[in-house]
């Protein structure tokens, strides 16, 4: 973990890193160059080199990054070298679609426990655990010492949920629902919008058919 | 539309901004401030004002923005305002979320198909859809003028769901698979890794458990 905070924009692109030196590591790849791995990860190679110096990792001049320690540098700033115990609550498609992920797993991310409300839906056994009724979320919270709370419930439940979680000692949520939470200071969210990266293929799809051009009722206003 | 294309970064914020005005809207807020609205959507308010101007978009002074009229702005510019007609591709647990995800209908978003290989799934109702054959992708394509494909089967089959979806005119694909795809230069992919937000989360966690220190086994190496 290197000593200082590393920036937001570098901590989210670390992800991409990881997915990007896994595909090369799957096809036997042992070194890179910062070109190469940023053609892998879709970033710019400039831009790769200095979020990669915010982790001290330099590469070796004439050779380039060894892949299998960069992957161990940035698995251990993420903390991935760890185990993270995580509860997914609500257990409709979603919740059935996290609790079977694949990338979760092989990340060192643990699923504990499945929860859900609905009384019908317990005991039913999802990717190898059984489905428990909510109310045992502080005891199992304690119990594995969970760490990030994942919700996958309806939007309308969402925020009652999130307190449950807060108030069990959760300080890490990642929100499935299509709605904001509100949390106290030291709680992390994060939320994931489904339909955001549909809106920004929009977005170019739109400029692939119509070519640009100036639209006169974008007057510019007075700033506010 | 804006005559120019703008930046990427602002691009990937206009959907958070679009889900921050409905948010004010449901809560009956027809005008804010820059600051409230960028608190609303968790940027600072100089940033907001700066991706705003891209679109031409600056408020009125003393009175803020009509949220309304801003959500509006914003929807136009990413292409929400017209049709997308969606084919969704592999329908296990994550493709059936998806296909009763009220995100994407509420944003412009029509699934017209919803297509899966195995042919014991055929005919199966979700969502108010038949499951049809992936054979039948080019014919439904052509038929209802399909722009983005979403693929939502295991990364194994994902590489060539991609290739027959390109062959069949889409040129907007939105990958759920945990595997990077390849595609033609005119082709844009957006890939939705649902591990890296719980990456992004585990890394602010462990700061939260761990104090920062100097890690003494990152020495700086030489520039590659």
């Amino acid at each position: 973990m290197s000593p200082t905070r590393i920036p937001e924009a570098t901590v989210a692109r670390l992800p991409v890193y990881l997915r990007a030196l896994n595909s090369l590591l799957e096809r036997e790849i042992r070194t890179c160059s910062s070109e190469e791995l940023a053609s892998a990860a879709g970033v710019n190679s400039a831009k790769l080199r200095k979020d990669l110096s915010h982790l001290g990792s330099y590469g070796t001049r004439g050779v380039g990054y060894d892949v299998e320690y960069l992957r161990y540098q940035i698995a251990r700033e993420i903390g991935l070298t760890q185990d993270w115990p995580v509860v997914i609550v609500g257990i409709g498609n979603l919740g059935h679609a996290l609790a079977n992920y694949s990338g979760f797993s092989s990340r060192g991310f643990r699923t504990v426990a499945l929860l859900d409300a609905d009384a019908a839906r317990q005991g039913e056994l999802v990717a190898g655990l059984k489905i428990r009724p909510f109310t045992e979320l502080s005891a199992i919270v304690r119990e594995h010492g969970v760490a990030i709370g994942v919700i996958a419930t309806p939007a309308a439940a969402a925020q009652s949920v999130c307190d449950h979680m807060v108030d069990a000692g959760i300080r890490s949520v990642l929100n499935f629902a299509p709605t904001v939470l509100t949390v106290p200071p030291e709680v992390d969210v994060r939320m994931v919008d489904l339909s955001s990266e549909l809106q920004i293929l929009a977005y170019h799809e739109q400029r692939k058919s119509a070519p640009a051009s100036p639209d006169p009722t974008l007057d510019p206003e007075v700033v506010a």
